[in-house]
């Protein structure tokens, strides 16, 4: 998949140098009186969670730390080395997550377990699935996270491709289908305009002809109620029953 | 699914005027004599696919229609309508793709004739997957094909909730494996560090610790020569095995 096809670049060595970097003065109250890689990697989550990736620069962030820009490039080399330190950040904790729940009697539902909290932390983070190991170098948790559920998937006792084809679709749909969930609305839509939004489509496809449109007739109460989450897990248990089926003539 | 929750907007009724619009004299050749909301959308796709979203601007565009900024706001509100629009023009060829390929006896080959074309299309269109039935108002060819995939799995004879799920679980995979490989390459990697980049992941994984990394160890061979059109189509059958699994026990 293509998450793992990215160029990985050779780490730079920069030792992790604490200390009060950045500002010449006591101009302007500081809110670290030192940085350290942990602190600004932190800081740029906390700022992709807030106001999305667009809103990442060396510039907001440094004036977040409370330094200069300089301070920020003597740990991280510039905006992709931060986001993808960034992810890794987070991942961590939905490794975490799944610490414990795997190794149960089906090795299906332990696929299910780890796919469900990597989903979770995807959905609520909608910068996080473009960079989900772009650079395996930098994402150590992400590297840890496809092993885990690697593991599970191997569990399973298939071949080697039939193995990576499993891993790679449930990895494609976990991350597919919560960046499909996360993309940005219409410049001109906001939450509440969404909510109306969902009603009109509702309104406006009921108006369709049924003989022309009669799937749309089918599922549209279904659509009108939907939960996207609910909708996640129900797809991909189709998935893992094709896994499981899969398994089973291996 | 959230490609079908996007509030749509009423349809501005904006009269198709043909003529010679901007420009205020012969100071550049023209590549057109007039536009037209054909041509406008057009222009849009071909930039699109060229440069990427990045690259749609209304300043661009007018330069390569050979006219004046205004008189694409003639045609269209702004960038998310000529967005639609754009996407929207693609579809239409994905709708003709799929015409005469759906009817065989098995309705579940039929789903995947449908959602193999619409992958093809997305797949060389990196743009396209973020704005699939974003507004199915400007979108009546993304609409007709959601309602072509819709019928093949209404053929399973499922009640609304499983049919529901499966079709939005399909649309789900497609467009999000497709947004997924055709997402942003590092800033600092070309096509050429793409292929490279690969081999120096295989390699790096070479070297990971056995023990602590069974999964990627069995599957290094595979993820060095996969391919990712087999790849998605692999997956694709997982997900269809288990549609298929479900529906029988209906």
């Amino acid at each position: 998949m293509s998450a793992m096809a990215d160029p990985e670049r050779a780490r730079r060595s920069r030792p992790e140098r604490p200390g009060v970097r950045g500002g010449t003065g006591g101009r302007a109250p500081r809110r670290r009186a030192s940085h350290s890689l942990e602190a600004v990697v932190a800081e740029a989550v906390a700022l992709l969670d807030e106001a999305g990736e667009q809103a990442l620069t060396f510039r907001a962030l440094a004036a977040r730390l409370g330094g200069g820009v300089g301070s920020i490039y003597w740990y991280v080399s510039g905006k992709d080395e931060l986001v993808d330190r960034a992810s890794d950040h987070v991942l961590a904790s939905v490794l975490a997550a799944t610490e414990g729940r795997t190794g149960s009697d089906d090795p299906v539902d332990d696929v299910r377990a780890v796919a469900v909290s990597l989903f979770d932390a995807l959905v609520t983070r909608p910068w996080l699935g473009a960079y989900f190991l772009r650079d395996a170098g930098l994402q150590p948790n992400g590297l840890l996270l496809y092993e885990r559920l690697g593991q599970q998937v191997m569990r399973l006792g298939m071949a080697p491709r039939p193995t990576f084809e499993a891993v790679s679709a449930v990895m494609g749909f976990v991350i597919g289908t919560a960046a499909d969930l996360g993309r940005a609305p219409r410049a001109d839509a906001d939450a509440d305009d969404r909510d109306a939004g969902l009603g009109e489509v509702v309104e406006r496809w009921r108006g369709l002809d049924e003989a022309a449109f009669p799937f749309v007739h089918l599922v549209l109460e279904e659509f009108a109620t939907h939960d996207d989450g609910e909708q996640f897990r129900a797809g991909l248990d189709l998935l893992l029953a094709g896994v499981r089926l899969r398994a089973a003539r291996a």
